[in-house]
């Protein structure tokens, strides 16, 4: 082959590595930057709807955490009327929206994936589903735990939320109680194969996992003895409550003192 | 430059624009196949989780509809538990979690979303977001649908949910009614910048406006009257639905039959 083809022959490769579905997505990626200041995450001063804050620190992006100093004003204004919404996102990126702020978690979560990969997205696609998969099923103990908090559901069923006898997976998945969710959570970190590593993925802080363990951390305040007979999950929650990133959470150092427990025990139990 | 040079250095372009993040998703990506089959969504022969369907008949990947044959049977063999799940995924995309099937519809619609980027991901980063968001906002709705289907709201409670006199975007984001999401839809719908078009991105059928429709579709069956002072969505509405892929899944031709409506009217109503 001679010079001249060698080159073309370059170009072409170069141009077809860069073709391939979603290269534009790349592109958006490369020149994302943080030029404009930080991220700033806004959000109650509870430890709720916390999962972006584990995975804003895990991604290493430049953030910082604030609270809505008047809510209603705030409100009005924001797209889908909510918290959390993550704000100062380069122009490029929330250029789709009219420049307006990036609300509901699972965008915030998805977002983060996005700017940070390898790290938080799962290092194939593959281990980004099995991300996907933890988020919804957090969100579903999440939004158990919301109905219990907003008096949705009687005091009976909310003990029952947390009784150890209810452990029946075929119920109705509304009405599945917290070991049934465990016991299925417990199943999967087996079936992921990296149990023994307390991980669900290679890097173990996708944004899924930062989801489920501030779901979990959630719970632990409630029934600290929670994950006793759940070896894979034990060591996914205790492997990740002690990561540094995770203990700046923990600690309150970011969000201006620990973050106070908004789900409570039923007063029936 | 002389010869060695330039190859060495085309090379080591070559190899930079594999290493941007994330490159291993692409050769992911690039190696899906459904070699082994259509993928196989299963889900229940009613009118309401059904975002993926109109997302998977949008993006052109092959796929047949099923219904669980024997749903005890197959719940407890089922990660989560519940419908909808996608069966049949090419081998490495299902690796990571031990080659189960996939659960959570908003893992289904990930996943789609990645198969086939351009359509059903957004045009770019950005369109992502708005993707993303739009099946937030349309999964908080189902979720006030759902509430009501199942009594764990009251009567009255249903009522105003459809209230055209609840349009308080001030109270709390549980007790947003209907005309009140569809407000702040129809905002985002004009921030978009595509509202003349009927679209909120450049293709109007990403996975998060596939699940919008599948949401407000569920809500007209209810409220046929309901997008008629909502401009941009109304526009939205009615170019999705006269889509081709969409009369497909509309039609029952992929279900064996027409979907029947789930979501009833209020007796109170």
């Amino acid at each position: 082959m001679n010079f001249r083809a060698t080159i073309v022959l370059c170009i072409l490769t170069i141009i077809s590595a860069f073709s391939v579905p979603n290269s534009h997505y790349l592109a958006s990626r490369m020149t994302s930057s943080t030029d404009n200041g930080p991220l700033e995450i806004y959000y109650f001063h509870l430890f709720a709807k916390v999962g972006s804050l584990f995975a804003l620190e895990h991604s290493g992006l430049s953030y910082v955490h604030k609270k809505p100093e008047d809510w209603k004003a705030m409100k009005a204004e924001l797209s889908w009327g909510c918290l959390p919404i993550l704000k100062n996102l380069p122009a490029e990126d929330a250029a789709a929206f009219g420049g307006a702020e990036l609300g509901q978690e699972l965008a915030i979560m998805n977002y983060i994936a996005n700017r940070v990969p390898e790290k938080m997205k799962g290092a194939n696609l593959s281990e980004d589903l099995v991300s996907q998969q933890l988020y919804g099923e957090a969100e579903d103990i999440y939004q158990a735990l919301a109905r219990i908090k907003t008096k949705l559901v009687t005091g009976e069923a909310a003990v029952n939320f947390w009784s150890k006898d209810n452990i029946d997976p075929l119920s109705h998945n509304r009405q599945f109680g917290i070991y049934v969710f465990l016991d299925k959570l417990e199943k999967f970190i087996q079936k992921c194969g990296k149990a023994q590593d307390g991980k669900f993925t290679t890097s173990g802080v996708t944004v899924g996992e930062c989801k489920l363990f501030a779901t979990l951390c959630a719970c632990k305040k409630i029934e600290d003895s929670l994950l006793q007979d759940f070896e894979g999950l034990k060591r996914f929650y205790d492997r990740f409550e002690k990561e540094p990133a995770t203990q700046v959470i923990l600690s309150g150092a970011k969000t201006d003192g620990v973050l106070p427990q908004y789900f409570l025990k039923p007063d029936e139990m």
